[in-house]
């Protein structure tokens, strides 16, 4: 099992550390043809950037994505896509001699691996979504039918929004965090993506939002509320799924996503009130690598497109 | 992709439909030496048959558990063992002429493969669950270090187990049907296990678990709720995962499982009021089948046991 | 990974031991509306059946299959195809106490797991061939626009097949064996199949037919003559490998495989004078798997047919 | 399926193109606290490297590798490893409006992708291999109890290497190439790596040696030799292959690799007149991912080291 690898025909592989040298993902099995360049990565990297707004890290990144393989003359070629963001603003000295903090899987890691690498979290770290969002964009261009749309629905317990920047600066002087929860629709999916029993269409979108750091629940459609009613209850109203045994039925697909407050509160090193805010582009770029690779693996199997 | 295969190292594949012949499960990986029969398979098995009381499904079904490979003279050799279950009250009739049933997947199968086997849900129906339990059996044995117990806490919006039975009879008489939220405790399981990034432990617990029929969220931990509060709250008393950046801690896992209520109310076939009651087993065989397939992935990366 | 799993995106997972109750294959991923009925499979079977002729092993079995899922009217629904051979001539009294076999693995059985199935080497008996040649069946009708067919064109060093069965008589009453070589050829394979790199169309059908019992050696084309000679020698009337790359040329694929001779003579238990004989349709069958995996992983990532 | 990548547990995902900015590859699966650096790597890249001898390509490359990640403190720390080689020499002038080049490929992927990189070869050079022994010197720490050396036995049809300096002159001032053929010893191999039937050892040697370019034959132990002798032949002095039943006997295993001449004699770019010569370090890299996998896989299932 590559332990870094996500995907079926269309995979993804990532790697780096919070604050080496660089960060990156191989992306493999995508379709031959697709107009790609650095620009269409870079849009949709910038929306999960640090250091873009008073709500997120102080850390500045450029994010310069470089395309090291897998595309010519501005199409890919078919051949894995090698692509590769430095970081520039790394600084390992702030972690020196920095005990395992919690909450932070350093000592995860440490129990695991017997060795872990102190800066920033290293692989553990938010940085390392970077590297998804820019792989996600590529999916993007394997599934132009497809609209995908993320967005923090609470914050802190709160869901009107207008009352979230107010939350956000008590959160930053009071060196406090605070949990989220964000929605993602996902449009113009065909019917029969997805397979039954154990590739089912929500079983790999719960993995993929799962994997996110911080997360700790996910739902589709109704979700918890469907476990806490009838069956013969009015449904009027209530969020369909989009999914029927693993399987798209053409209808919107909704998934909800619990992100934890962070757990560095009060602790050196920059860091997000509510990661959540950050957490949306990633969740976009997960289900959008779901999705292509099972319109792939549907074409594969049932000649379907 | 092996779309009806689950796990990495230690991998199960499941086949059948619920009114053909038979339906089983081939599990391989297995280390040899374990000891094994069919005994210890049929009294898992025994808990989510139905039949069994006034809470499930009329179908009867013995499920006596053949075991046609992979175990000499009561032990594992370490090749694949093979596990087959005849369906003896499949009463295919009872489907005929059957237009697709909403909710059943019977549409999604038909949109995706253009054909389907219209006999009670055919591969979509709880009967292919069966076949998990028998080979969650088979990984128990991997981990009898490990404790996995599974309960409802929650049926139709009611915490007071006291409640349930009348619950149930009322729907079963009004032909209505009733969510409900199984949790499953994990204890045993040693620091160190699972896998950053893309194989971590709550990712695939959360695959595992939102692929079980009728299954609409998953929430590890505190869930949900730790995307309504801050990070400064209190936190006594709250559940912790037994997860840290996709690694077990060491501390008892904790999930929460949220199953919808079954949309056959009213309609023709045998079927359960609160497929939740029957949910509980399967969760046990997931969480036993993601944990043991760890446990070998961790000892065959890093050595540990 | 899945040790007894084979291919891609159309798998085959088989199980059984030689003297066990039954042996079996499990095919995952086969597209839906295709016509299955156990006589297509069994007239591939009985191409590699023992006991039909001087040549072969006196073991007699009628090698019923029986489809246990995934068909449903005649035609496959998308659903795993779970296929069932029972081992009606098995004799695990003739292994009793037989110590550790030379050359069939007993040994390698026992250093790997520690225990072994003492009975007519269990997994790595040429019964469990019967399981591949099934699912083979299976593959040949995802690619119906493809002819394979393969035979013996050396038998003991011999190339004159007049003289073969005079050959195997002599060995038959020397209680000696000879080894084989069989060629395959794979007509009608349109351009574009296979992958570069590490799913080269050469490569996993090397891997496909060194995995069958007593293979070893695997060519392509002009195989081990090409590594003796100069590129500019006259290539007329050489063979062509009908890949390029890795990827498939649109000409007849050859390839040519080495079986030794079976150890076991002078010993106890039914075996063959010359394994290659019943080798050549486990070649068709498992160059079949191959070729239908790389339709359906082209049509995938490419789109094509 | 991840056309680029190779392995189970340790697995290596290649990248980059011929004449592209850079190659690289991420291994992933490597265990903790392994000493490695740049150096290591270079050394075993260095007998590859081209324009090195009279033998080789004119191609000038330092090939310094860089290592992105997943190493702390001089230690491997359990998470992927991305190793990246830029390409210094890379001409792709050389190749522009060049058609595709018979025997290159290059209309195989024309045909596969609909679109190419003309740069010599792209994917399918030669330069790619030189990712392969990269990740092969990471493999090599994995398996520090094994010695893999692989050498050429025969070049265009002659044994004695004295003349084969000589031959190689003729070619070069005629245009010509060569045919070769690589022996590779693995010594030190424990009893009980490899899996019986889809995963046997040989089977994956096979695959991993017919995958590298210009590759058209492999054979195990008495290969072809045995597909033309009698079972009671005199087998002294034969070499055994060090594999039965797919599982590592504690012999030294051995196998042959059969490489054509390259197919460029008489046209433009810069190319090996016997690339077998070559061949032998990426055999070895090959050689050293499959045994590494394969003690990552026997300590997963077996517990064994």
């Amino acid at each position: 099992m590559s332990i870094n690898r996500f995907g079926h025909l269309l995979t993804m592989t990532t790697w780096g550390e919070s604050h080496g040298p660089a960060i990156g993902a191989v992306v493999d099995g995508c379709p031959p043809g697709l107009q790609l360049n650095e620009k269409w990565i870079e849009q949709w990297i910038a929306k999960r950037r640090p250091g873009t707004s008073a709500q997120v890290s102080a850390r500045r990144e450029p994010d310069r994505v470089q395309i090291l393989s897998g595309v010519f003359e501005g199409r890919t070629t078919g051949t894995p896509i090698s692509l590769m963001i430095e970081n520039v603003d790394a600084r390992p000295a702030d972690y020196e001699g920095l005990p395992p903090r919690l909450g932070h899987a350093d000592q995860a890691y440490e129990n695991k691996y017997g060795i872990r690498d102190p800066r920033g979290g290293g692989r553990a770290s938010a940085r390392e979504t970077a590297a998804r969002v820019a792989a996600g964009a590529v999916a993007r261009l394997v599934i132009p039918e497809v609209t995908i749309e993320a967005g923090l629905v609470e914050m802190g317990g709160e869901a009107d929004s207008s009352r979230w920047s107010a939350m956000i600066e008590a959160a930053k002087s009071a060196g406090d965090s605070l949990g989220g929860i964000v929605e993602c629709v996902a449009s113009g999916v065909p019917a029969g993506w997805g397979a039954p029993v154990y590739a089912k269409l929500d079983a790999e979108l719960a993995a993929a939002c799962m994997g996110i750091n911080a997360v700790k629940g996910v739902e589709i459609g109704e979700g918890f509320a469907a476990g806490r009613r009838k069956g013969s209850e009015n449904v009027e109203g209530m969020r369909v799924s989009g999914i029927d045994g693993g399987i798209s039925t053409g209808n919107p697909i909704v998934l909800r996503v619990a992100f934890k407050p962070t757990s560095s509160f009060g602790i050196k090193g920059r860091h997000d009130p509510c990661v959540a805010t950050r957490g949306a582009p990633v969740v976009e770029a997960m289900v959008a690598l779901v999705l292509a690779d099972h319109k792939l693996l549907h074409r594969g199997q049932c000649g379907g497109q």
